[in-house]
């Protein structure tokens, strides 16, 4: 059996989310049924972790163990002129047996783009979340340097009954670095951790939007951490501004 | 009455074209109904002219009279806060009342984009026409040279039985400029014209590209012109590619 690891670009808009849905389109789906009809074997690839509906994916990973004896190359191109344009395969590599695109992840990088002009060019909407109110973009970066280091964030996570995730499991993760940047008329987050609880990304930049309105004092990051509680920090914001950028083993 | 004169920009992927259609979603229709949700007027804005199914634009050009006395910059606002975000207001302005937005345009420039990479990033898709294989470039500016002034473009037009167009209509246009550019990873061709036949920037593109895989001399285009024959030139590329750039009165 050979275990293979795909890195893959999507543009979210058109599907509901990564993990495989009897009724929807999605990334894992159309995937599995481009790989089957490929191999004629029914696989289901592991992504690194699921992205939402809306989300969009730099650089995605995903594995899948296969008895198929395609050249890598041609399992690209194959798969690159079975699924739709909006989901790519940037690389097919062959990978050791114990390599997991989940279980081996050390490191995310996620990308939150806030479009900050009055008119969002249409070409720009799908790819980030339109916000032209004031913002005190000095605060926000403030607030996000807060979260660096190891932090419990259980009010940061959606809380996931349909995930069935033990009342046990932690929800402390390390993030390694979190900084706010003007890119024209864009303001980006840029995150990077050893993990990322459900919702993680964009709660965190709805608190942010917080202390940019001036509703939320930056140092108040802290305390929203300590709550543990998802109701004191802010709303969700739109998946369109989320980006997966990158997944390091 | 006034006559008010719109700047529009719209990814056309989502659309049905600019011309309205009873059954479908065009850039025309929704801007109507937009439009008529403001004043309570049934209003059908002109266009400087009509995109297909799938074309994009950057600045397209509509007029409409209205007795409405609502501020140009509300109608701004309260347009965009309807439309879908893949629609766009850009600017709104009073016209003279013999402003129309076809009849007076004196010039139009349409970029055509081909992405010339091997694997298309699903975040440009839309908005090129992915052609992997080679080309001979340098060949396809040389082809691009010969239709630069006043000539007959019948061979490049679509016929077009439901427009009505009279028999007697001239397809005599002129070609300002008509340039091909590297842009990265794209090969972009632009194009600035009195004014251009259905199809017509598709089937020139159709025909370079016989010139650039060397079907085709880049001398033939000329050849291709006198013959007056649709069937002369190369096929038409694809709408996902086409952007309307600009129009000047």
């Amino acid at each position: 059996m050979r275990n293979l690891k795909l890195i893959l670009a999507y543009d979210g808009t058109d599907f509901a989310g990564w993990q495989i849905q009897p009724e929807a389109p999605t990334i894992q789906g159309i995937l599995a049924s481009a790989i089957g009809r490929l191999t004629g074997e029914k696989v289901l690839p592991q992504g690194s972790g699921r992205t939402d509906a809306g989300v969009h994916a730099a650089r995605q990973v995903a594995t899948f163990v296969t008895k198929s004896a395609i050249p890598t190359e041609n399992f690209l191109k194959a798969l690159n002129a079975i699924l739709p344009t909006t989901i790519r395969v940037l690389e097919v590599a062959e990978a050791p047996p114990e390599f997991h695109a989940r279980k081996s992840a050390r490191a995310k990088t996620y990308c939150y783009r806030i479009f900050r002009g009055g008119i969002c060019p249409p070409f720009v909407a799908r790819y980030v979340w339109h916000y032209p109110y004031p913002l005190d973009e000095e605060a926000m970066q403030k607030a996000a340097n807060e979260i660096v280091g190891e932090h419990d964030f259980t009010s940061l996570a959606a809380s996931d009954p349909e995930r069935g995730k033990p009342e046990t499991a932690s929800n402390v993760r390390c993030v390694y670095s979190s900084q706010w940047e003007r890119v024209g008329d864009e303001f980006q987050y840029r995150v990077r951790g050893n993990g990322f609880l459900h919702h993680m990304v964009r709660n965190l930049v709805g608190t942010f939007i917080l202390v940019g309105k001036g509703t939320l004092e930056s140092g108040g990051v802290g305390g929203i951490l300590q709550a543990r509680d998802r109701s004191a920090a802010g709303a969700t914001a739109a998946a369109s501004g989320l980006h997966l950028m990158d997944v390091e083993y």
